[in-house]
């Protein structure tokens, strides 16, 4: 199994009371069993895992097991505020045929440096598969010191970090620091769509994807240019998609995502409320984004 | 019923796995049925509502409702990620027998202002109780603009907000430019319990109060001092707390509350994993800072 490369991250299209419908999840599902994506990250942020009960998450992930296949590694979120809960959702995503898991540093009262490290040993023992961890400050505003990072890339199964784009600096520089403290084979990749082409060029293992889940093409294609060393062509690529990159910013790429899916037939389901679906001047401006994309 | 003066927010003991000790809740409410409490606020965040199911939080409002009678107001927070289920929650907490809901703006998915609003709203409607506004960015990271504090102070039911201490600046102008902007009766309180005799004595209505859950004695006369404008007394008193509210900074107040209840005899039950115990050199500490206080 391929963990590195593009890991697109698809919505979970649910009703408004929480009922994932695996029809539009299909769907969804459908267009990213390709053997050239690296992996699929089911219930991340853009998956909306911290909305969706345990039942519906397991649902979610025995659809994507029997749609996905062989073709293309399943990583899952395991996301929840108990350490408990989040080894439950390991077991379950371990059962229901997921490859991987990966988890964020989900919290309410902010979490030490230690807790959250026991939190992370404790779900890495929870099942079998690698655990990739998911670095996501904007959502779970959880920050690892590179210290606590050095300490899990110990622990066995934990094997890949997802990090933010660095919000001052040097994307580059950050990336050489980090994986020198690291053990060799330890991953690190980026998400941030807008500085993604730029990670992959400095020598990221993996692009964590939210346009990936729902436009795998053109995502690939940049992908497949910057890992091959081919600036020119990755940078051409990220210009086109630069009018969906500043929506992601202005919007929330999970609020641009759903209006993509739904202008593309593929679902009708909102996000979850509170998470309101965009006004309508702000879905004519994401399909005036995407329409140079479809041709 | 009374909802100004000390607001007491107790802890919700409770086993590793997430079931309410209701013997040791009861003994850690008892201490608070007392008439000049303003309010008790059961399922805030140090009573570790994110953290417990629904019907173990209903059981909670039970338990409280039984021990507190008609003694003491009962506030309940019904906070969560989804709206249906923080309306739910409220439903719960007005037959389990609440006086008012307290609604934290509970977000993984950043949240806008007008999905706050929506959110609000949608939850003061759900029971016919007083929704008090839970203004807690140092868990939940949202942020409330002023503008949508006044759209709130327009909705039905909406009557009262709990404030963070300012981060810089001067509380008692704070305090005065919100007050300005609001209706007459809309009352404002303070949390962040080492800030409060000076909120309190700039004209606050209510102190929500860590300490008061676990020490009502001393709390209460902190805050008769202070509503009765005797600074000079509020301020001593104040000072014999200072040790405890360093341990506040220094640890969170729930871990140290934790520790207090333990070392009081009122249950053995830890904080919900993966926050984790403090260890002995900072149970001694707490130890040493409490001494004083049961004298």
């Amino acid at each position: 199994m391929n963990f590195t490369g593009l890991s697109a991250f698809p919505i979970t299209p649910a009703t408004m009371d929480g009922r994932v419908q695996t029809d539009a999840l299909v769907r969804v599902l459908e267009r990213l069993r390709r053997p050239d994506l690296g992996s699929v990250g089911l219930l991340g942020s853009t998956g909306t895992f911290a909305y969706l009960t345990r039942a519906e998450r397991r649902r979610a992930v025995s659809v994507a097991a029997d749609v996905l296949g062989s073709s293309v590694s399943l990583m899952v979120g395991v996301g929840a505020l108990r350490t408990d809960e989040a080894c439950a959702l390991a077991r379950d995503a371990a059962e229901a045929g997921a490859n991987a898991v990966l988890l964020p540093a989900v919290s309410y009262t902010p979490l030490t440096q230690d807790e959250a490290f026991a939190h992370y040993s404790a779900v890495a023992t929870a099942s079998d598969l690698p655990l990739y961890i998911y670095n996501n400050p904007s959502t779970t505003h959880f920050n690892f010191d590179v210290a606590l990072i050095q300490r899990l890339a110990q622990v066995p199964r934990i094997t890949a970090i997802k990090m933010p784009l660095p919000a001052q600096g040097n994307l580059a520089s950050d990336l050489a620091r980090l994986r020198s403290t690291l053990p060799a084979d330890f991953a690190i990749g980026y998400s941030g769509d807008w500085g993604c082409a730029e990670a992959l060029l400095a020598g990221a293992d993996t692009w964590y994807s939210v346009i990936g889940g729902i436009l795998p093409e053109i995502a690939l294609r940049l992908t497949a240019a910057a890992m091959a060393g081919n600036a020119a062509e990755a940078r051409r690529i990220d210009e086109v998609l630069a009018p969906l990159w500043a929506l992601f910013k202005a919007h929330g790429s999970l609020r641009v995502v759903y209006a993509m899916a739904r202008q593309m037939g593929l679902t009708d389901c909102d996000p979850p409320r509170p998470i309101l679906p965009l006004d309508d001047a702000a879905c004519r401006e994401i399909a005036a984004a995407t329409e140079p994309l479809a041709r």
